[in-house]
């Protein structure tokens, strides 16, 4: 293979906008073939912008075309997973959108989907984007290189995802249990949840979490978020989100036994003590000294390549076995955290990670039936972005 | 009464301190003129160091001698609430050092004796130096005032409390439940723990929390806390502090419905919102809008005047009727929070506020029983500050 002949599976804010990036001719080695959608608005907009690109009703039409190498699933987020088995089954790479899915045991089926798929040489990918974020590739870097020594305490506040009324009432399906099974967390964090754990290369042991529900629009799903975790050597972690916030804040700190990092309004500060922290404490005598600590600007080089920059990669682990900045696979970390929040507020107790799959499910459909938001409502419809409230 | 005769009850670090102050003529229309501690090397140097001032073994003796109209409580921690109590039966006034006991019961005693005492005109003050320092008076004032609107969400990540084991080794009551009654939040805390409600005006109505017991350094203590609070008009709060941390982090971040006011690096910043966030959300009818935000520069006057500034605005109050910065009585506040999070941890759940001030103490004095280190050990003995580890 020379070329990877792009199928694009939903083609709705997210999935148009990777179709642009490929009809434009910005991915090397990459043409986009054809696309799918179920609304006919969707497949008119694809026929009058995607010229020459083949326009179907639904993936498994154009699956069975033979016409793709590799499809984007780009459809709702509880939809993700079963686009990409479907795909897998038909020998078919599968780079999918954010979140992975709603619930952890629909990705761990997708994953194990995946894991056959790869013994054929089929690639799974996640568009992770925000992992080409250079601020967020050094700290990645400094940590597993052991510059910031072991991690004690982490601390995101995420705040700055901004969402009126307006923004709610602009599609039926919008924070609503059965349309996208969460809100802020699901929607909104999927990046910041995944580059938690990532950057800092461990996941959470147990979660305690406190989120809160319609508490500043009227929707069913939480948009207001604390939670606080622990990891397997004692560090912990703090993470808060909310869209009913402005101006909000966006302000990652991480502290280790060899200083502290933090991240905010797109820079990098890292104090670095001059020697280890436990090195110190070990040696000292007096009753206030403190370490010395250096402020030291770190380079940061190039910027955020974002989602063409993942499709790239993805063609290019494809074509010339490039290494995948997101695997798939990971999906299943960030939104393992997620579902752990969801699952700690809705028992009001501690959920130890891994958490029961099976009982997080069984309570998000608890949630879908008592929802006033109708399944049969909202399913299939077009977003109505006219904004009426 | 022309000039106030203060005596000072305890005289280890922080007495020794404010004695120096009286006697350098640091506060207007004050003078000391006793001290009392129960230790003979401290009355030693009370008696070389102290020129013209009355020196004794207790505060008995000092509060019969008739030689004092005010005491500065500056005992251990424990001591607090009983050395008040008496010095008000002998009609004296009373400004305690922080923290104004180690659980609510005690202090709620002393609270009642001093509304008791304030029939006959006793004042009653607690050493919050930090209520001086202008940027948190400037904070409370901008908040009481409105210009935050109603608040949603505070963060205050005050961790470069380092301490090492060099430092709780100086002292064998250091870090213990029967010399201390807690750690972090008891000793290095209150002052944050005072600020946190006190700006916002607001106390939590429900915490939970996550101490950490000796996990940095050798003692049975919190030195490391994360906890998180919930007020009666919905917004929600973090308080995360550590002596294990260095460098640490010093943040406290007010989020409202008119912006957002952070104090860092012994700045603070204002994010204005142009209009009330509800108030945008009301009428906004875009997707994608968020209600425009200014950062404003806030004129921050004067400077901190720390322990004098408190013991001369109790002088004054005395003399003058001058409103007291620190009442004592509110003392309480800040150490119903920090009751709360060791509550809240030992019994890994919720803790309601007002709290079972009875189980609290009843679930400290286990651990005072518990303890490895015993209180006969400890009492009485001078600090060793030699730093033997």
């Amino acid at each position: 293979m020379t070329e990877v002949r792009y199928g694009i599976i939903g083609i709705g804010n997210m999935g148009a906008g990777h179709a642009r990036s490929l009809i434009e001719g910005k991915i090397k080695g990459a043409k986009l073939t054809a696309v799918c959608d179920g609304m006919p608005a969707k497949r008119d907009w694809a026929r009058e912008q995607l010229a020459g690109v083949a326009v179907y009703e639904n993936a498994e039409q154009m699956l069975e075309s033979g016409l793709v190498d590799a499809v984007i699933v780009a459809t709702p987020h509880y939809d993700h997973p079963q686009e990409a088995i479907r795909a897998f089954a038909k020998g078919v790479h599968v780079l999918i959108e954010k979140p992975a899915g709603v619930y952890a045991k629909q990705v761990r089926e997708m994953n194990e989907a995946a894991s056959v798929a790869a013994k054929e040489g089929l690639k799974f990918g996640i568009v992770y984007n925000q992992r080409t974020n250079p601020l967020y590739r050094k700290l990645r870097d400094l940590i597993a290189a052991g510059e910031l020594g072991e991690i004690r305490r982490t601390n995101w506040i995420i705040t700055n995802w901004y969402r009126s009324q307006a923004y709610y009432d602009s599609g039926s399906w919008r924070a609503t249990w059965s349309g996208e099974g969460g809100g802020v967390l699901i929607n909104q964090c999927p990046h910041q949840l995944d580059l938690w754990q990532w950057t800092i290369g461990m996941m959470p042991t147990r979660i305690r979490a406190f989120c809160h529900f319609g508490k500043h629009r009227s929707i069913e799903v939480e948009d207001d978020v604390t939670a606080y975790a622990e990891y397997e050597n004692g560090a912990t972690g703090v993470f808060i989100t909310t869209t009913g916030e402005a101006p909000g804040t966006n302000r990652f700190e991480v502290a280790g036994t060899r200083g502290k990092i933090v991240i905010e309004n797109d820079e990098m500060t890292f104090w670095r003590l001059r020697e280890p922290e436990p090195d110190f404490n070990a040696r000292n005598t007096e009753s206030f000294a403190t370490p010395e600590c250096w402020k030291v600007d770190i380079p940061i080089h190039g910027t955020s390549s974002g989602h063409p920059g993942i499709i790239q990669n993805f063609a290019d682990a494809i074509l010339h076995g490039t290494p995948l900045i997101a695997p798939g696979e990971e999906g299943i970390h960030g939104l393992s955290i997620s579902n752990a929040m969801h699952l700690s507020t809705w028992t009001d107790g501690w959920v130890d990670l891994p958490f029961d799959e099976a009982l997080h499910e069984a309570e998000l459909n608890k949630r879908i039936e008592a929802s006033s938001v109708r399944k049969a409502e909202t399913a299939g419809k077009p977003a109505d972005l006219t904004g009426t409230y």
